[in-house]
C-alpha cells in the first residue's frame, strides 16, 4: 500500500481535472474500475458540477525573475480552483491573496476555492514573513472551463443485491494520509472482497468530495435503497489509534458491526457519535437517504497537527498502520458477511449435542469450554429475532467464535436460516 | 422584585381570607389579574372549600397583662386556622398548644392547622422554656366562618389555545423565600410573557397551595387537556442553585426543556425525579391529570435550615438570585416559544450553503465554525422527526444557536414547518 | 434444614435409580408429593429417558485383595453411570479411567458419563499417585438396564392457574451444597407458602438435572403457557452472599422482583444476566420455551473451589445461610403474591388523607413521615399501569412498606383493583 501511496503522492488531484484521472488510470492498473465523466453544468440535487480546473504552472516571482513561491515546488502552494492571472503587483495587494500557518510556520496550508472566484497562494510563513515590500509577479497558468468530473466506481457482484458501499474521496493534491491512505486500504480491500465471492454487493466508489457523492447520489438514486451497510474511508495510515464515527442512525448494522470488530481488537479505539460535518458521510447521511454509513479513520480529520498541510507527506504513513487498517476492514467484511440469523431446529430444551459429537463426554468438570458455551449460545438465541452478532454481543465474544459454533451445528442440522433479512437490527428503533 | 416581596412581607395570609384579597389587590397593580371568589362548602374534586379564615388579634398574656406572644409582632407566632378562644388556663393546658424548634431556639415555627378545628401558638424555645407554671391568658381573636377562598388567574393569549401553566403558592404569612420569592418572579415573567406576543397561551395561576390548585382543577377540567406545559414556581429567591424537579412523566416537553436550559446555564443545578410530595405539582401530577407539569425551585422545601420558620425572612432573598432565577425562566420561555419541528426543502444531500452566502468561501481549514456546524445539524435533523430542542441536544449546542442557524436557513428558504405538533418529544413514549 | 440435608447426604443419587426414590420417599414424608415414573426409552422432546443406574458395590483392588478404592468409602468414587465390569488389568489400562483433582490432592471429583458407554474411578490425587505398577482388579457391580426415571412433584394451589415454578435437581450423589441445600431451602418453602393460602399456583419439581426438566417439559407441554415466575434453586447454604441468574428475557417479572428483595436486603448480593450454561434454567429459557425463570443461589456452580468434589460436603453448608436463603425466599413469595396492580378510586388530585385519618393534622412540619410519603406514592402511581413493585422501585422503599400503604388506602376505599393481569411488568418489552 505505501507504493501506491508513492506513486500517487505528487499528483496534482483537485475536485475535477488530469490530476483525477491520472489517479484513477493508475488505479486501473489495480482493479477493473469504471470511470464515468459529467459534464460540467450538469445539475446534481441542490449542486451543479462546476468548470473543470487544470493547472499548468504557477508562481509568484520578484522583479529579478527569481521565482519566491512554485508550484512546481509544491501543488499546495496554489489555492485549488485559482482562476488565471498574470500580473505585476505590490506586497498590500498581493497581501490577501496569500495563506501560512502562523503557528507552524515551516508547513504550507492546503486551501480551496472551489465554487467562489478567486485566487491564492500558501506558502510557509517563514516566506511570507520574508517577504519585502516590492512588487512581484503573479503568474497562475490554469484553465478553468467547461470540461467534466470524473469518479471511478468499481462493483463486485454478490449473491444478493444488497450492497456495501465503500467510498473515498480522491481529490486532495499531495496529502497523504489524508486520503491516499484510503485510497490505498479500499483498493486492497477491494482484492479481498472480490476473492471472496461475497455474499453482499459491494460498490467501491473513488470520488471527489462533497460534488463526488452528490454527483453518485444524483445520478443512482434508484440504487439508494439497496444499500444496507457503508462506509467512508479516510484517514487509514497514521499511528493513530482507530476511530469509527457512527452513521446519522446510530443503531444501523454497520454501527453495531463495526464497535464490535473494534471491541475485540487488540488495541485502543474510539467510536464518536455522527455529526453533520467530515466527509462524505455528510451527503450519504442527508435527511432525504439517511443511508447507513458511518465513517472509519485512524485519527480524524482536523485532529492531527499535520492535517491539511504539507506535513501531511508520506512520512506521516506508517505501512503497519495502513496494514492495521486493511486488517480491521477484512475483520468488519467478514462479520458482515457471516451476520445470519438463524432458528433452532429443536427450539424446545437443548438438543443432545453428546449424541452429535458436539459435547464433552465426561460429565461434572467445573465449566464448560469455550466452544461449548459458544454452541449452547447460538442455540439458545437462534429464535429468528437474534442475529449472529447480537448473539455475539450478548455472549461476550468474538464474531467468529459464534460463526464457528453457527457452522458445526449447520453441519449437524441443528439450525436453519430465519429469514432472507440479514441484520435483525439493521433498521430503526 | 425586591420591593414587592418587601411590599408583601408583613401580610397575614393563609389559604383563605383578607390576607390572600390584599396580596392580590397589590399584585393587581402590576398585571392585570383576574380575582376568583369560590364559597366555602364548594365541593372541589375529594375536598370541601373550608371556611374563611380572618385574625384580628392574638396573644398570650401573663396574669399582670404583660403579652408574652403577640401575633402583632410576628404573624408566625398563631397557628394557621386557630379557632377563636378567649380563656385563663394553667401552662400544663398551654403547653400541648406551643410550638417551638428546639434545634434553633431563636426562630420561630411556622403551622397550620386547616382541616382539623384546633388552635395553638408558635414561638421560639427560647420563649417557650422561660414560661413559667403560673396560669395565662389565651385570646385568639379569629373569624372561622362560612366565607370564599380567593385566587387569581391571569392569561395571557398567545397564537395557539395550548398553554403554558405557571402556578405560584400564595397562601404563606411572613415567608419570604416560601414563596414570596416565587410571586414576585413569576410577576416579572408575565411582564416579560406579554411583550412577546407569544405563541403560546401562558395562564398564571397565584392560588392557595392544595385546595388552591384542586379548585382550578376542579373548576377549569375543560382546559385542562390544552396545557402542554407547566411550571410551579417557589422558593426562587435564595443563594442556593436552581432544583428543576421533573413532572410525573419525567420525559414531558418541559422536562427536556428546563434540563436544556439549566445544562448550558452558567452554574451548578440539581435535576430531581418527580415525587409525590411538595407543592401543588402534586395535584397537577395526580394520576387523573398527568399534567406535564414540573417545578422550579432554587433549594427545595424542607433543604434549607430556615425553611418554615421566622427566619424564612427578606434577608435571606438575595436581588441577584430573584435576578438569576427569572433569567433562567426567560430561557425557559424562549425554549417553549422557538422550539419547532421544521423540514428540510432540501433533503437530498446537504444544500449548497456557499451560494446562498451561509458557507465560508475558503476551503481546507482545519475545522467549521461553531455557526456553519449549528446550521448543519439543523439541516440534518430537519427531518420532520426532531424538534430544534432534539437538535440543539443531539448537537450539544444551546438552543438559542440552533434557532438562530434555523433562522438563517428559514431566511433562505431551506426550511418549512414540519406540522402543527410543536414538540416531537412532548408524547409520553 | 441442617437435619434433612444430614439425612440425605450419604445416598447415592443419579440421573435415575434407586437413590432417587429413597430421596423423594424422605421428602414425603415432609410433603405430599407425587413420585412419577418415566421408562427408560421414552422420547422427551430430542432426548431419549436413558437406562436406570443401579450400583450395588464398585472397588480396585491390589492383588493381595487390598481395597485401595472403594465406593463403600465415598459414592463419588465411582464416576456416574459406569458400566458393570470386572477385571484385572495393568496400571497402563486402568489408568485412563482414573480421575483425580491434582490441584486438590486431598479432594475426590464428582464426574458422570450418563450418555456415553464408559466406567471409570474419582480418587484423590494423593491416592492416585501413590499408585505402583502392577496389576489391579477392578469390580463394578452396577445395573444398567431398561428401568424408569424417578422425580417428585407438588403442586400448592392458588386462587390462580398461573403458576410459579420453583424447581431443584436432585441427581447428586454426596454433594451437600449442590444440591442438599437447594432440595432442603425447596422443601421449607414449600410448608411456607402452603401456609399461605397463596393466589398463585406453586407447583415444585425435585427432578434429575437436565433430562428431569426435558421430561417434565415434555409431559407437560400443555402446563407451560400457566408460569408466570419460576426459580431454579441450588447451592443455598454456602456462606457466600446470594447470586440471582437472571432469566433469558431479563425482564421479567421475577427478574424484577428478586433484584428488589435483594437490593432491600441488608447484604450484599450479585446480579447476573442470564447464561446458556448452569443448571435446569438451561431447558426452562431454551427459545421454544423462553420462561420466565431465574436461578438463585449463593456461590454460583463452578465458582466455590469445592464445587464437584468431596469437599463439597454437609461442613461446607452453614446453618445461617440455609436460613437467610429461605428468609430470601420467603420475601420473594411475598412480593410475588401482594404484588397487585390497582386503580386510585380519586384519580383527580389527591383524595383528602386527613379526613380519612391517614395523614398528619398539623402542617408545616419540615418533611413528611415515610409512610406519608408512601401512601402518596401508591396513589400516585395508581393509574392501572404500575403494579406496586413498580411502585416500591420508584419510590426507592422496599416492597413492604408499599403494599402496606396499599392496605390501608384498600381499607379507606380509596384503590381498586386494576385488572386480573397481577405483574405490568411481566411481559416482554
Amino acid at each position: 500500500m505505501m507504493a501506491l501511496a508513492e506513486e500517487l503522492y505528487p499528483i496534482c488531484r483537485s475536485i475535477t481535472g488530469n490530476g483525477v484521472r491520472q489517479t484513477l488510470a493508475i488505479l486501473q492498473r489495480h482493479l477493473p474500475l469504471e470511470v464515468n465523466e459529467v459534464p460540467s453544468g450538469t445539475e446534481v440535487l441542490d449542486w451543479v458540477v462546476p468548470r473543470e480546473w487544470n493547472i499548468r504552472d504557477a508562481y509568484i516571482a520578484r522583479q529579478d525573475g527569481t521565482h519566491i513561491v512554485d508550484f512546481g515546488a509544491s501543488n499546495l502552494h496554489l489555492v485549488q480552483y485559482s482562476q488565471p492571472i498574470d500580473m505585476i503587483m505590490p506586497l498590500a495587494q498581493l497581501r490577501p491573496h496569500l495563506h501560512s500557518l502562523p503557528d507552524t510556520p515551516d508547513w504550507i496550508p492546503y486551501r480551496t476555492s472551489y465554487y467562489t472566484e478567486n485566487w491564492g497562494f500558501c506558502l510557509t510563513h517563514r516566506q511570507l514573513s520574508s517577504l519585502a515590500d516590492e512588487l512581484y509577479r503573479v503568474v497562475i497558468d490554469a484553465d478553468l472551463s467547461p470540461g467534466h468530473l470524473t469518479y471511478g466506481e468499481l462493483v463486485i457482484p454478490g449473491g444478493s443485491k444488497e450492497t456495501v458501499l465503500l467510498s473515498c474521496h480522491i481529490c486532495h493534491p499531495s496529502l497523504a494520509n489524508d486520503n491516499l491512505s484510503g485510497i490505498a486500504v479500499a483498493t486492497m480491500l477491494a482484492h479481498h472482497v472480490e476473492s471472496l465471492r461475497p455474499r453482499y454487493t459491494y460498490r467501491l466508489l473513488f470520488i471527489p468530495g462533497t460534488i463526488g457523492s452528490l454527483t453518485w447520489l444524483a445520478r443512482n438514486e434508484d440504487k439508494v435503497d439497496s444499500i444496507t451497510h457503508g462506509l467512508v474511508l479516510s484517514c487509514l495510515g497514521d499511528a493513530g489509534c482507530m476511530t469509527y464515527k457512527q452513521s446519522r442512525r446510530g443503531n444501523a448494522a454497520i454501527d453495531q458491526i463495526v464497535a464490535h470488530v473494534l471491541r475485540h481488537d487488540d488495541v485502543a479505539h474510539r467510536i464518536r457519535p455522527f455529526i453533520p460535518y467530515g466527509y462524505d458521510e455528510r451527503q450519504y447521511c442527508s435527511p432525504g437517504f439517511d443511508l447507513p454509513v458511518g465513517c472509519l479513520m485512524r485519527t480524524p480529520n482536523g485532529e492531527y497537527p499535520e492535517y491539511h498541510s504539507s506535513a501531511d507527506n508520506l512520512s506521516l504513513l506508517r505501512p503497519e498502520c495502513l496494514g492495521h487498517s486493511l486488517g480491521v476492514l477484512r475483520r468488519i467484511v467478514a462479520v458482515i458477511e457471516g451476520n445470519e440469523v438463524y432458528r433452532s431446529r429443536n427450539p424446545k430444551g437443548e438438543p443432545q449435542l453428546g449424541r452429535r459429537g458436539l459435547y464433552a463426554t465426561m460429565g461434572g468438570q467445573r465449566a464448560a469450554s469455550y466452544d461449548q458455551v459458544a454452541l449452547l449460545w447460538v442455540l439458545n438465541l437462534a429464535d429468528g429475532r437474534h442475529s449472529l452478532l447480537d448473539t455475539a454481543e450478548r455472549a461476550g465474544v468474538p464474531f467468529a467464535a459464534i460463526r464457528a459454533a453457527a457452522d458445526a451445528l449447520l453441519a449437524t442440522n441443528l439450525l436453519e436460516p430465519a429469514t432472507v433479512q440479514p441484520c435483525a437490527s439493521s433498521k430503526d428503533p
